[in-house]
C-alpha cells in the first residue's frame, strides 16, 4: 500500500486511557478519603463520551474543547456515584489526566520506526491540539505533526475532520492512512476517501471486556504499531 | 523566565535556506544547461518575499499557501534573469526546495535538549503545515507540535498568527516565547503579548552580507538553540 501520510487515533489506539485515568482517580479520590470502584468510574466517564459526541454531531450542542466536555461528563459521573466531595481543583486535575495517558508498549518504538520511513505521521484525535501536544511529549510518542479534530472545529467521525487533516498535510485522501482500533472511526475515514489500518486493542476496556468485532473492510490489519511500521517500511511516497 | 511553550521561526532561525536553495538551483539549473550566479538568484527570490507579504497584509492580495507565493516569485525572478528555459517540473521541484532546507548545526541538538524540558516546542512559520511537517521530519528537527500561520489563514507579522498559536497550544501569550533571528518577527510577537528570544544568524544572507542589528528589546538573547535550551532548562511550567 503506497501512502504519503498516516494519521493515528490516540485514545485507545496509542494510549491505555483506562488504566491511566483509573490510577489518577484512585490517587486523587483516595487522598480525598473516598472509596469507589475506580475502574468502573473511569468506564462510566468514558461511556458518556459517545452520546455527548452524538449530541454535537446532530447539532444539539455547540462545539467545545474536549477538556470542557470531559469536565461536564465527570461532574455527572461523580454526582451519580456519590463522589461530590471532590472539589474544583481535584476535578480540574482529573480532566488533565487525559493529557497524561500512558502509551501502549509498542506505540513509541513503532513510531520511531515509522519516523525513519518517508511516511509522515500525525495524530488525528478528538483531543485538542494543546492536549495532544502535551500527551505525546510526555508519553514519548514521536509524531511528525499534531492533527486534531479541533482544526476542523468538529469531532470524528465527521468527514470534515479527516478531510481537513488531508488538506493541511497536503496529501490526497486516498494517500492518507487512518490507523485506529475503533471500527467506526475507520468506517468514517473510508467514507471520506482515506485508506484504513486496524490495530486491535483487546485490553482497551480492561481484561474482562467483551471482545471487539474487527471492522468489515479495511486495507490493512496490523498486530500493533511496530507491525504497522514493518508493513509500511517499503512504502513509496510522492516525495522527491 | 518562566514560559510554558516556545515557538520558533524556521526560515533563517532554524534552517539555512540560502545555501539549501542555492544548491538546488545550481543542480537543477546546471542540468538544464543554464549558468547563473545562483546565490544571487536565491537572494533575488527571497528579497521578493517581504513586498509580497506586505501586499497580503494590506489586503491587496488574498491569502494563499506559501508554496503558491514562492512559485509566483520564482517565475518573476527567472524571467528577470533570462532563465525562462526552466520548465514546469523543474519549477515545481524548486518550490519544494523550501520543504527540504538544511538545519543550522545547533538546531537539532538544541531541540533534543528542549524536548527533555517541560517547555513545549513548536514551529511558528509562514510555511504551511504540510511544508513544515516534511521540512522538520527530513531535517531531524524534533518539535512537539507544528504551528503555522496557515492555521490563522494569515502570515506573520499579523498578531493573529501569534495569538492563534497561543490559543491552540492552550498557553497564555505572556507564557509563550517566540524565538527568531528576525527583529521584526520578535517585535510583532512582543506587541501581541508574547515573550521573545533572539538568536543571531549572521550567515543567513551569506558570508558577505551586512550585519543585522539586534532588536531593541527582547527578553532573552541566546547564541544558538543549544544555548537557548540551557537558558530554559530550569523553567517552571504550569504543567502539574
Amino acid at each position: 500500500m503506497d501512502v504519503d501520510a498516516a494519521v493515528f487515533d490516540v485514545f485507545g489506539t496509542m494510549t491505555d486511557w483506562r488504566s491511566s485515568v483509573t490510577a489518577e482517580l484512585a490517587d486523587i479520590g483516595g487522598r480525598a478519603g473516598l472509596r469507589a470502584d475506580w475502574p468502573a468510574i473511569t468506564d462510566a466517564w468514558r461511556h458518556r463520551y459517545r452520546p455527548v459526541l452524538g449530541r454535537f454531531l446532530s447539532g444539539e450542542l455547540p462545539w467545545q474543547p474536549l477538556d470542557d466536555m470531559h469536565r461536564l461528563m465527570l461532574d455527572e459521573v461523580l454526582a451519580e456515584h456519590g463522589l461530590n466531595a471532590l472539589g474544583k481543583a481535584e476535578r480540574d486535575r482529573l480532566v488533565r489526566a487525559w493529557h497524561r495517558l500512558r502509551p501502549w508498549p509498542d506505540a513509541s518504538p513503532g513510531l520511531e520506526l515509522l519516523h525513519k520511513t518517508p511516511v509522515v505521521t500525525a495524530t488525528l484525535s478528538n483531543g485538542g491540539v494543546g492536549l495532544l501536544t502535551r500527551l505525546t511529549k510526555q508519553a514519548g510518542l514521536r509524531f511528525d505533526c499534531i492533527m486534531s479534530a479541533e482544526l476542523a472545529r468538529s469531532y470524528k467521525p465527521d468527514p470534515q475532520v479527516y478531510l481537513t487533516a488531508a488538506k493541511l498535510l497536503e496529501v490526497e485522501p486516498r494517500r492518507l492512512l487512518m490507523v485506529a482500533c475503533h471500527p467506526d472511526d475507520l468506517e468514517a475515514a473510508a467514507k471520506a476517501g482515506l485508506r484504513t489500518a486496524y490495530i486491535p486493542r483487546p485490553l482497551e476496556w480492561g481484561p474482562d471486556a467483551d471482545p471487539v468485532d474487527p471492522p468489515a473492510e479495511v486495507d490493512l490489519v496490523a498486530n500493533d504499531v511496530i507491525d504497522l511500521a514493518g508493513a509500511l517500511a517499503g512504502t513509496r511516497t510522492n516525495e522527491g
